[in-house]
């Protein structure tokens, strides 16, 4: 399987790279690092790498950053800015590849807990959650039988503990668990699904 | 009490406006009618708004529209565009009017079922609407006990029934039901939840 995986190098990414690349034509993207560079917040870059990368079975994006910091000082430049990483990136990269992905291929994009498990100053990333496990709800419907769509969403991972000041409440989530995640988006049938690794 | 209505002219709006003009003190809002002409999706616009009102004690919103169109040829352009009214319209509601609403007051937005239930040609509304539900989870933390915030989610309302070919399996929502929804937002105690008014 030719799989485009975004965020290759990341603290997720690197642990999905792994357990695939042994069986796996792996392309790895990132901005600096990675078979092909591209910035997911560059709309042009992203058309160029899928122009590159051509037909592929399967992307899985594990990138993308939010805004965060509290309410009573966030601007709505804050807000709108923080839009554009995680949640129009991940976006512009089905609206993009869906023109070249094969027939019956995946995209699995990455959301988080904080959709449903807000915590302070997390107001932007919640909204940015919230908004891609509903994208991928409704854009299973368009992309029918063409490809399948899935969320990941993951708790705070055990390889991100130097955050659990923000997220008082949290447990750590191992990140087997993560990478088991990805792997039912990649190899399983559903489509439309937010796969919650935290519950 | 003193309410901002943003979108009082509107299918849902005229419907709360009748159901709070006899007991409050109402500030009808709207791009063309009402007592401050404001466009949700100009932020000078909603900055002087404010200014105008002065201190207020809850404001709904019940505008702001998304995008509507296939994914198959949805642009990066059309998912983002559709993002300035329903979402960075109320988002930005409440991001000004936080600085000038009376201790205790509440903010009330306007989500919408396609977060939960899409439909093909959904996937920025589903989006738009997942981003709001939890956008108001994480804002109420930051907001503590300052001011209250919730979204109401209606489904289809009965006054809209002209889009249910859009909506293949929608059961209509009556108006009545909905007006109450908005009425235990605004006098009600609770704060970051979504009043679903279609389950």
């Amino acid at each position: 399987m030719k799989i485009i995986l975004v965020g290759a190098s990341g603290t997720i990414g690197s642990k999905v790279a792994s357990a695939l690349e042994s069986e796996h034509e792996l392309v790895r993207v990132g901005t600096k690092s990675g078979d092909v560079q591209a910035d997911i917040t560059d709309l042009e870059s992203l058309k160029e790498l899928f122009q590159q990368v051509g037909a592929f079975d399967a992307l899985i994006c594990a990138a993308g950053i939010g805004h965060f910091g509290p309410l009573q000082s966030m601007s709505s430049d804050d807000f709108h800015s923080g839009l554009h990483s995680k949640l129009l990136g991940q976006v512009n990269l089905v609206l993009i590849g869906q023109h070249t992905i094969s027939p019956g291929g995946s995209f699995t994009l990455t959301s988080g807990i904080l959709s449903d498990e807000p915590v302070p100053g997390g107001a932007n990333l919640s909204a940015v959650n919230g908004a891609l496990n509903s994208f991928v709800k409704a854009a299973a419907l368009d992309l029918g039988k063409s490809a399948r769509i899935n969320a990941v969403s993951p708790g705070l991972v055990e390889d991100s503990k130097e955050l659990l000041p923000l997220f008082p409440d949290a447990t750590l989530v191992s990140m087997d668990h993560v990478v088991e995640a990805y792997r039912s988006s990649l190899f399983g049938k559903e489509s439309g699904k937010v796969i919650r690794v935290w519950e």
